[in-house]
């Protein structure tokens, strides 16, 4: 009866396996390994046959870093710059004149409408294949400003293990952010292993286009979809077609989407980043302009999600830089 | 040396495999086989790793047939009919009329505004999960009127097994037709092996609603995106984000699709289903109002694409009938 008994654990604890979470402190992930030991256990009432075991993450302060801006925007800045020479009004013009003169204060006076019409400048216009070519070009050169790393090495090392030991149990990992969705998959797949299929934001309206070489697809500047807050739970019914069982997020802004995913049948799996750490990242939450954290917060609390505390749950927070 | 030369042809002869093709008559389905044994074979030019192998089907008249008329229409009929009870105005005002009356004259003379009036009328008014449930009941009890088969018993054999050898040889096969995403879902899985995420068609606006119990997702009744024609083009590169190396079609609806598959580099595989079947299937292609093949045939023709002829081809066109 004990062997019988030793080998039923040795199958329950068996079932969640993967990549180590080596970034993690001792028991910091537990809440994240008994969910996964739960749905992927044949035995329990909790299991979740692979086709339907959908995670999905933010990206901006979820998956990466979104300080001292969101590096979309921090992109659209150095892209004003470098096109600066074409467009001599720029520099009498707002949002363009606080751009190049890396005037954040006037930057954010010019409201929700400048940052737009900066973003838009900076995406539009272009085919498709050529915005994939000049987002991945900054990506692998341009540094965040304060931290001096190449951007794609401001993406949390804790979180790429979470993502690899949900794949390797069974897991589709998708990210669904606000942030334009070919602006992410410039970098997603090599810096999360998120293939472009998996990756979800916000769209520009595009058209097709004939030239004497073929069709093209041309970038508008024109908004198709805002993917935040609600608008992300309808993306996902629109393009996964299915509930999650886990989500991830780390901001007021992915409330909605914590919400849809907890309230399916069975287990389910919130979580929320904690951003508390202020020496090796930021320490940011109610507050915040950028990544509020404070409605969430709260029904994080009265529904019992997770809630990782950035500082004490993480023994490294970013890549070790590669030699 | 003759050794060395049979393990290489072996090799290369192994690395397209996968379920037979039972359903295909011989030499019929060469130049998909023929495409699949180079992108696989890592020692050829034209390898393309797995991660890019992304092959795209229209569904009507590709996956499953689409006379007397697209199925998705058949089931707005159906609805209609079984809440009429509820709308004693509709036996007296077009479209509803003529569906009632099973009058198919009256309700293709009510044009395409009728039409979309009866397909919304049956499509809107639920939440994303009834609509979920509707769809599948109806596909589970519902008969195609001169076939006597279930609806889900229409697909088409030989392209079954195209989509199971296609993932067997590390393709991720998705769905990018006209017709309404979650109708389509409605079957797509059980029928196709296709997952909800990997199912693109045309939506319906939805907006997050909430109730005592939670939230809920509203269909309403304005189309959101209509994927068809260069559509399919602007919902591929907006949703895969990356162009398919393999794309099959049946009519003009999928022309852009194909022509933008096929101008990608490397190899490339353009396929059209030819309805030439009149015994076991049906025969139509230029002159049809539904699923019309016309400009698409002379491009298959000028650009060498493989065009399917269905009597030929196919020793078996529909599922056998499960006991």
């Amino acid at each position: 009866m004990k062997y019988l008994f030793a080998i039923a654990l040795g199958l329950v604890a068996c079932t969640a396996t993967g990549p180590r979470l080596d970034s993690w402190n001792d028991g910091a992930a537990d809440d994240i390994t008994a969910f996964v030991a739960r749905v992927t256990d044949t035995s329990s009432s909790d299991y979740v046959p692979p086709a339907e075991r959908i995670a999905v993450f933010d990206n901006d302060g979820t998956l990466w870093a979104e300080q001292p801006a969101y590096f979309q925007l921090l992109y659209a800045i150095d892209y004003v710059k470098s096109h600066a020479h074409e467009h001599p009004e720029w520099r009498t013009t707002q949002p363009f004149k606080a751009a190049l003169e890396g005037d954040m204060e006037a930057l954010g006076a010019s409201g929700s409408e400048g940052l737009f019409k900066l973003v838009m400048t900076s995406h539009s216009g272009v085919s498709s294949d050529e915005f994939a070519e000049i987002t991945k070009a900054w990506c692998a050169t341009a540094q965040h400003p304060t931290k001096g790393r190449p951007f794609t090495e401001m993406i949390y090392q804790p979180m790429v293990e979470i993502l690899e030991y949900l794949r390797a149990n069974g897991f589709k990992t998708f990210i669904v952010s606000g942030g334009g969705v070919q602006f992410i998959r410039a970098f997603a797949e090599e810096s999360y292993g998120i293939p472009p299929e998996q990756v979800i934001g916000s769209t520009i309206k595009t058209t097709l286009e004939a030239s004497s070489s073929g069709t093209w697809i041309r970038r508008s500047n024109e908004i198709d979809f805002v993917n935040d807050k609600a608008g992300k739970v309808i993306a996902i019914n629109r393009i996964i077609g299915r509930r999650p069982i886990a989500a991830f997020g780390n901001s007021d802004g992915d409330l909605q989407m914590l919400q849809w995913t907890a309230a399916g049948d069975g287990a389910r799996l919130c979580v929320l980043v904690h951003h508390t750490d202020d020496g090796r990242e930021w320490s940011y939450d109610r507050e915040s302009h950028i990544g509020r954290l404070d409605k969430a917060l709260d029904e994080a609390k009265r529904k019992g999600w997770s809630v990782i505390d950035m500082k004490r749950a993480w023994s490294q927070v970013f890549p070790t830089h590669e030699p």
